[in-house]
């Protein structure tokens, strides 16, 4: 099966990120299916407006997924843009587009509900979406809630397209992962940016100590029995140690004597046990980005090769050739 | 004078086509002026669904535009699609395209109104035409009333972005032909395909003569003296004929004696001399495509060495490289 999927090149990433996502990739790069992963920069330029920050954010991607063990010999892994191809694609798709088909596309009207400026390509994101996932035949697409809907905008464009044409465009289905872990953030909310309840997954010692320590907890005091299922410090502890370290945690917090600080200590250190090998990797890679460049370039490379056969056979059916 | 036209691959030209727009190019290209013509393929396939009618329009327009006098050594002559670089800076003037500025454009509800079907390509169209404007530097674009606000929207892409990234893309002007001759059809209104009043440039003797004898006339007795600037037949001549040749006309009409016959005669003839040696030289081409295509891939290349280095700026700008 191949599998397609998309970054944004934007912000740290966090232990939401990670297991929310990251986790399910790698996932499917261990069971062997064709997995591909492009650093989404066509679409980050609908909201970045500082060239250094996408260039950065592009750079800052492609060392995390890679940290987090992305493996470029397996897995197809590009920077969108280096495979340019995708924007002649999304013509050829908006000439069968109906424009009530974007029109509904709620993202569309959340991002300017949020006060984002109406532009078009932000508007047009849905058509550049089906390219990037049309251009490479793929089987599968890894969706949240809120890409749902634009994968449906691909599916009704695919099966549009080859109904105009001819069975060109693989009509791709959606992928609900087995397992999508919810992560509580710092204050028990779901972890995300936007909330400013972040563990980053790749920053300094102190800094994620200080995260960690400022999870939220209630204020029962060290000796009472403390339940495990209301606590967010063991919630994320259970996604980072083994099941026997998380029974192990559980049971310390139900018996007492047993403090939230204790228990942060733990997670501090199964942080550590699990990630402190990635970061090594990613400052490797940092202190080496040509090499980086050189992995993006060699996947561009790939990537092309699957874009090329459907982009030609597309031209040929439109009438272009 | 950097000057770029683009033309439709639709549908058989007409003495309308050469004498309002033609004739003018050929005028800017003996003048030195820097020609740039593209065939837009790519804005084609918003209304032309058929891959086969694409296909022979495209050849078509190749074959209309070289037989007329179009010099592929000295004017860039290629085909919209051959340089697929275009549908990036399409996407990367789109990122900072107001929805509202869409919105306004006529073209778009008029095509709406005449029972075109709202597709995405259609409503893009105008940050796909700006795109083909700005990525060769163009200084001067020559606008039919139609056009008229699809340029204003170029203006303003370039406008737009040059004050977000840095003074990056030309802001190109209108270019007003100092003579748009306004060509009377053989029904004595404009001459149109749509009107089915045209006299084609390219055809059987057969079929230029029936259209040219078909002229409307009114009914003055072929004695009777004739008022020539009410003839259809003298308007169209005096675009054909010498100034001295047309002189005569006139003042034989006006003189009596002379018939609406004698003039369609007159007519035809001078037809033949002047587009003769176009369609001998039309004919030559249609036997060897092999040779347009050449023609079209050496133009496309001399196009693509001028948008190439804009849109790397245009790439560096935004944060791509």
């Amino acid at each position: 099966m191949r599998i397609l999927t998309g970054i944004q090149p934007s912000g740290q990433i966090h232990l939401g990120n990670y297991f929310g996502a990251i986790r399910n990739i790698l996932d499917m790069q261990e069971k062997g299916h064709e997995v591909f992963i492009f650093i989404a920069d066509f679409h980050a330029l609908t909201t970045v407006r500082d060239p250094e920050a996408l260039r950065q954010g592009t750079l800052n991607a492609a060392l995390d997924f890679l940290a987090c063990g992305i493996d470029p010999e397996r897995t197809v892994f590009w920077r969108q843009s280096a495979v340019p191809e995708v924007q002649e694609l999304a013509w050829l798709l908006s000439i069968i587009t109906p424009m009530g088909l974007l029109e509904r596309c709620h993202s569309y009207k959340d991002k300017l509900a949020h006060g984002k400026e109406a532009t078009h390509g932000l508007f047009a994101y849905p058509v550049l979406m089906a390219a990037d996932i049309l251009l490479y035949q793929s089987d599968l697409v890894p969706v949240g809630k809120d890409q749902k809907q634009h994968l449906e905008v691909t599916r009704d464009l695919a099966i549009k397209f080859n109904n105009a044409y001819g069975e060109i465009l693989k009509v791709p289905d959606a992928y609900i992962p087995e397992s999508v872990a919810i992560v509580p953030g710092t204050d028990g909310q779901k972890m995300s940016k936007s909330y400013g309840n972040i563990i980053p997954l790749f920053d300094t010692p102190k800094k994620v100590k200080t995260a960690i320590m400022g999870i939220v907890t209630d204020s029962t005091p060290m000796e009472e029995p403390k339940d495990p299922e209301t606590c967010n410090v063991y919630k994320i502890y259970k996604l980072l140690a083994t099941p026997e370290q998380a029974d192990e945690m559980a049971a310390k917090l139900r018996a007492g004597g047993y403090g939230y600080g204790d228990a942060k200590k733990a997670l501090l250190a199964a942080y550590h046990e699990k990630f402190d090998a990635c970061a090594a990797k990613r400052e490797e890679l940092a202190a080496n980005p040509a090499k980086v460049e050189e992995i993006l370039a060699r996947g561009a490379e790939r990537a092309r090769a699957f874009a090329t056969p459907t982009l030609e056979a597309v031209r040929k059916a439109v009438g272009l050739k």
